[in-house]
């Protein structure tokens, strides 16, 4: 997102308010951006509930209005500021400013009351700006690293149990079908077994007979035991991490060996100093 | 809650006796509030279920005022016997005993049914006394060191997991709401979002459209793996700490600094053999 | 349950056979009432089930009696080759063995359906006696191991939960108790929040005011991360046991390290011959 | 299923093709045949749609025919290009592949519907060829290989699950059924608690009663804490065999071995420095 200090004068002044955070008034405009987003959250979510937009229908309209052009005004502010503004449109974030603009605007010419609603809460896409924010961006690095580091194992493991759920979900289909209506297709039954092996368990589908019941006992069991597999991924991807973190590069000049504590002063295996 | 020991005479005593554990009287204090508690705890309990409420409705009310008794006494001691009572007062624990003897006592002043139920259930707060018991203390404090160095990580982890079921919950409202009347709102399929991704699966609100169910299949898979994430930022942080009680226990015989690695030959400090 | 060899001769030689698993017709012994055991078990899960029950009522009590009778015969040899047979009898396995024969001679005398039914169902008891083969025995001691030493710590951990499920109980009964006809008393509040925060999720109870569904989304997130700290603690304490398994006693005769590989012929601190 | 490679000539080059995936044509091959196993899946899974399966009926089972054909060739040149087809016939993919194309055939002899949509089921097992694919394989081993690893363990473990689960079905069968009909026999009982202890929690079955509460609770607090058994089994598996990783990349340049630990100063099978 980085698109690009502008010519020195007002608009340098504006991109590091309005891009930056490490000075004052960044921080500010920061913390104000983060504010409207929260407002725009809650406002979505009161327009989608029935009772709310029958009673404060107008008011909801005029805050709605408010805030989209507080965004538009700072999206253009953007669009002014950095040194290409084609390039930070199509941008991750320069699409997320621009759906979560365009739906009221939309809703102007495309009236429509479901329809609309949906759009609407393509709005809500701006909450990913908060995942901007310095604090989430330092602490989440470490999780974010460790998650990047066995994603493909996860993933892997992930389509393996997609697999067995379409097994088990066609099995069940094979055994239930005949006396419950609730396992009414494959695809119906596969849904079912994906909720079984996770452990989530609605309960608007359950077995009734007994040969399914046993086959749902032996999926819960499974899905019990290798819920350990993505664990043990992630615990051993984070503790290789913490362990690189820890051990310094420090190596003796005396002998070699490294991977002595941060505060060693001496090398542990010659004694000598390092 | 050490408010400060009070000039020497029956004040101490009974000082040592209220707020100490370590001498036999005080062990004995300690077990009987204990039982007291547990006993308010039950009592508590009983009164909100109808039917016992209804048939021994005055020997609950003479156990209630009999406890309430009790506790204020030790309360008027506990203020009499430390230092400083204000600084008692708005202190945790200070405040918890106040909170368990005034539903009581209010309950003579504002009748009305619901309302008393709801802060006579306040006097559950006295539970916390039992973490204060020296059992839950030492063997709670691994466990509560190793929680409090991950709290931020889980911490920022649980806010992606909220931001996530926003999102989802939003998506979900969208394919869902014009076919299923269970997702009536963003905020109500959110909820359902939140149940689906923590594996819970309460059932109340289930998607209904072929795209609602594969959407659904894919948030409980997401929730089935990264309930890895926590766990690994705990077994991390608990395996520091166990390493940490681990290699304590050589000291170098010529320095005296501890803390060397179980395989160490000599000092990291001062380089002399171990 | 070594309740001492009696004197040689056909005592000895049963006792053997009865009690030991190591010689040929010991092993035998062992699969055979394996076997019995198991037929038992199914006996008893088909006897509830009452449309088999009704048809095949004569042939289930034929069974029934059958396996008693040489589960009685079973318990008098035991009874007669140990040396103290009181000792036997009060031990635990003298126990089990005793309330899987008792049932169906208290039937005899205790007629009464249901209690009848009850009853029964402890001759599932000498399911415990599976425990003691030996494959069992063998991998199951490293697990029973580390939950051992981690016992204390997922006790009070669970003590923590019940704790927290209390107060979190305590407080939808306050908020849904009003609209809510499924939170009828704390206890069934405390009830939900069990099933709420270890995700079970049955669904017979749930929440249905806004508030109520905010503090269950609470609940369900602390749960889902919580969840980690008896994984930590397990964890932590079988690689413990794990790495204690690994690293041999062998002390270099040379420098007096130890903590070398299993396949180690040379010290890896001085080179010096192991 | 490496069938032994056949004589030179038309056979090895068609052998190359199907069977292995190091040339072009071998991938080419494999991402054709993967593309058709995905199309047959959506297709089994429509045909069990009812509503899908009356409207486009002939389409649907064109395609069937169609790509039953497909898989029957490749399963005739599979045959003709290894050097012992019977080898290949009892082997687990020979059999899959069987498998695969027989229910289509078998449908023109055996009219009937709900078997036929039982044995066409049987061609999802095709699935299991995905497995073979090489990315899979890759990534997978190192899951696969430490979940051999804990197998065992892990199904002792589960053994003991399900000892526990058919105690406790007993307990509530016994509490529960007098005033509860979903717990009408042991069996489902046991069913129910399976559920339970697996965090699963459908909620078709629940008990009713204060005391069968109770011992729900204990049970969902006893599966929350024991989940962290298969977990903390896996973990240690899989930090085992990833420190095997870490450590080979050393070698002696005296003897050739690696292994060794990352701070060994001297070959621990020769004993020349490192």
């Amino acid at each position: 997102m980085k698109a690009g200090k502008p010519a020195r004068g007002w608009r340098e002044k504006l991109f590091t308010i309005i891009f930056e955070s490490d000075t004052r008034a960044g921080r500010n405009f920061d913390l104000a951006l983060l504010f409207l987003i929260l407002v725009s959250l809650v406002l979505v979510m009161l327009q989608s509930i029935e009772s709310v937009h029958e009673h404060y229908g107008p008011q909801l309209n005029f805050l709605e209005w408010t805030i989209t052009i507080v965004f538009t005004i700072e999206y253009i502010l953007r669009l002014l500021t950095v040194k290409s503004p084609l390039k930070f449109m199509v941008s991750f974030y320069g699409i997320v400013d621009l759906l979560a603009i365009l739906p009221t605007y939309l809703g102007l010419f495309l009236p429509g009351s479901h329809f609309l609603i949906a759009i609407r809460a393509l709005r809500l896409i701006r909450i990913f700006r908060i995942l901007k924010l310095s604090q989430f961006v330092r602490e989440g690095a470490a999780i974010t690293l460790a998650l990047k580091a066995s994603a493909r194992r996860i993933f892997i493991f992930l389509c393996f149990v997609v697999l067995l759920s379409i097994i088990l979900g066609a099995l069940i289909y094979v055994v239930e079908s005949g006396s419950n209506e609730s396992f009414s297709s494959i695809p119906q039954s596969i849904y079912w077994a994906i909720v079984t092996i996770t452990t989530v368990g609605y309960g608007d589908i359950s077995p009734v007979t007994p040969i399914g019941k046993l086959i749902a006992s032996c999926i819960m069991l499974l899905g019990y035991a290798i819920l350990a597999v993505p664990t043990g991924i992630v615990t051993i991807e984070m503790s290789k991490s913490a362990a690189k973190e820890e051990t310094t590069s420090k190596a003796c000049p005396n002998c070699g060996n490294s991977g002595h504590d941060p505060d060693a002063g001496f090398c542990k295996y010659c004694g000598g100093p390092l």
